[in-house]
């Protein structure tokens, strides 16, 4: 049954598997999700709905991976893109929407005098790096182990191609540990430039887990004392928290922050904001693209902040990813299930207790595909303001019988593997 | 007069400043223009026509500093790029365009077999060298001294934020030095993961070189012999000399080559292209963005080569920019001043000889912006396939009073400072 259901996903799969290497690269390669169980290749989508190739519909749970937080095709982002796209979008230089963007990035984040602009999560926090290191003079940087802040060498989770030259300045510490970041900064911290953070923690493969109270502020403190500068990667939960950004969601004001993804409604766009100290530093980093200036996403950009600020989508969507999490988490328990629910309620994640090698995980996520859910295995879910009642109910309908073949299956099989 | 002619740019630029670090960062900063006397801000634009936020109108030798190769608003890209828009851009993978532009770039590509896809020309260029580190087990990468391969740490032309670590592995010869070529690889070789080139010279602030025969090729058996990887950068070139890549243009077969700017006429998209020993290396090396997956670059992307290929553009944009570059040599003789032309006709360049501080080319681009021509004075030209004989000979109009202000410059100011 699944083969056929998703028997275009696997030709298209097949075709690319001889001129990709891998078929899809990266984090929305086939290894992240459940192997002939889900889709790979899309059709189109439209506000929390989405189309895979084989023309099966979903209630998405996953976002593109965050970008899309006011839904596909929101009316009032595409019609400004739009207008954009019809005068233009990469010229020789910014369109007005440069300044407007970056003034309007200024005055909605509390500790923020200026923004720069880029393409990638990847680009903006090495960037950010950079104007650590040009702004203090040193060459390290300590990061929490395992998490992730793009795929560049220095932090990319694969060794492939990393030479030593590539992590000799980097230093990890275990996430939320207060002790060993204290000792990390007592031994480093004349060498350290640089500590960067996830506001919560949301590595793949994990639980995730909510900053402990002062951890953050720890982080902010030994910065103060030590000159570090402390950038808070906010590329995957930035403006699903508070449109001021996670470091105001959580009471904490980093040197610099980083954004992609739910900026711009899923329009290419990234940015790093920083304090006033900071500006020459960040003057002086060289940054650039070839489309790093393109017009078109800051239209979207400036429309989508604009509808989360007025439209109380980010209200809204703690309340449908509590909604969504409450009923999972009933529906687990009648079924017998034992799960652990993570994270923030716009950006969330379930997983089974004692689940070796994410089996049941796996079973769930496969079976919520056939009932027209998707969501991932192993990495954290996100909610959009397109999720409305109706379609948290509906979700629910489908995870309910995905659970209950998740216990059917657990007999016959989890146990016995 | 300037001042008011750019009154908004600079009113823009002033706002900018507050809120950007540097006002414009990167390649597309005021520093690379000619201060107060250029555009900065940018309203719209059409085929080769630009209109800056002032209103002026300008015949544009920048085309975006490459990516536009068709022209702004190309009928054939913006049709597709809009009819995969209204299905959906950015979904939890990629749509079937993914795989068939890869089977495109497959096809046109004299020696490759795969492609990966990303969003800016520094993706590609780092990844490749990563690339080529995975598939060598060595660290070392050989480039020519003052080439741009885009703004990562290893070869960012600034030093600021740039560790000794991200340097220690790079080495340099100077272009079109095939005995310095020799000895590098004589003494390196074994150490060396690749050799990254451009296919001709155009590093900013110099006169552009085309490759000296035997170049490339010495390049091609050096590689070959020692095992080291030949990554040919085309990211500023790629496709405005031939379909299949510059390679295919000069007579050599590199193995990986990067392309991002004319590859979808100014659709966010950056690729590289390789040869098949390199894909499993492809495959390791972790290479992920929220957009690179991104439909509507793919769809223009698939659009532009194809006008490529079916419209002649490729031949026209040599034989448009001959005709400029005849007219701006013939002008330069008329009014007594030397001129130097350099690089292919679809990217030319024109310096003055013996020209301090560069002061004849920012009088001259000063001049031709007053008259409605865009062109930079520190760095290559480009030409699009909308540029047809009527604007360059309207051009020319231009440049023949902007060389007529240059030699009356000349005598009063240029030679005295």
């Amino acid at each position: 049954m699944s083969t056929d259901r998703f028997a275009q996903s696997a030709a298209l799969l097949e075709r690319a598997d001889k001129v990709v290497p891998g078929g899809i690269h990266g984090h929305q390669t086939p290894a992240m999700l459940v192997r002939g169980e889900q889709p790979y290749f899309y059709e189109r989508a439209d506000g929390c709905r989405i189309w895979d190739v084989d023309g099966n519909e979903y209630i998405d749970f996953m976002c593109s991976y965050g970008p899309i937080v006011l839904g596909h095709h929101h009316a009032a982002v595409d019609e400004a893109a739009l207008a954009q796209w019809r005068k233009g979008d990469c010229f020789n230089g910014p369109s007005r929407l440069w300044v407007e963007l970056a003034e309007r990035l200024v005055a909605i984040t509390p500790f923020a005098d200026w923004a720069a602009f880029a393409k990638n999560g990847s680009d903006v926090c090495t960037w950010a790096v950079r104007v650590a290191r040009e702004h203090t003079g040193r060459g390290k940087v300590l990061m929490a182990k395992g998490a992730y802040h793009g795929a560049h060498a220095w932090c990319t989770p694969s060794s492939a191609g990393v030479t030593p030259e590539d992590r000799s300045t980097v230093l990890t510490f275990p996430y939320n540990d207060g002790a060993a970041l204290e000792a990390m900064v007592g031994e480093h911290g004349d060498a350290l430039a640089a500590i960067i953070v996830t506001p919560f923690r949301h590595d793949a493969f994990h639980d995730q887990e909510m900053p402990v109270p002062g951890f953050l502020e720890t982080i902010r403190r030994l910065c103060t004392e030590r000159g570090i500068v402390f950038i808070l990667d906010d590329v995957r939960a930035g403006f699903r928290l508070h449109l001021g950004g996670s470091g105001k969601h959580f009471g904490v004001r980093p040197d610099l922050a980083c954004y992609a993804k739910a900026l711009a409604n899923g329009y290419p766009l990234a940015a790093c904001v920083g304090a006033e100290p900071f500006r020459e530093a960040a003057r002086q980093v060289y940054f650039t693209g070839s489309y790093f200036t393109a017009a078109v996403p800051m239209a979207a950009a400036l429309a989508c902040l604009d509808e989360l600020e007025t439209s109380g989508a980010i209200d809204h969507m703690r309340e449908m990813g509590q909604l969504f999490r409450d009923g999972l988490e009933d529906q687990a328990r009648s079924h017998g299930l034992a799960v652990t629910s993570t994270g923030p309620p716009a950006l969330p994640f379930m997983t089974f207790r004692d689940d070796r090698k994410f089996a049941r995980s796996k079973a769930f996520a496969a079976a919520c595909a056939r009932h027209g859910v998707f969501l991932a295995p192993y990495h954290n879910w996100f909610l959009s303001a397109a999720h409305r009642e109706d379609d948290i109910r509906q979700a629910l309908d489908a995870t309910d019988l995905a659970f209950a073949e998740v216990r059917r299956k657990s007999v016959e099989l989890f146990d016995r593997t």
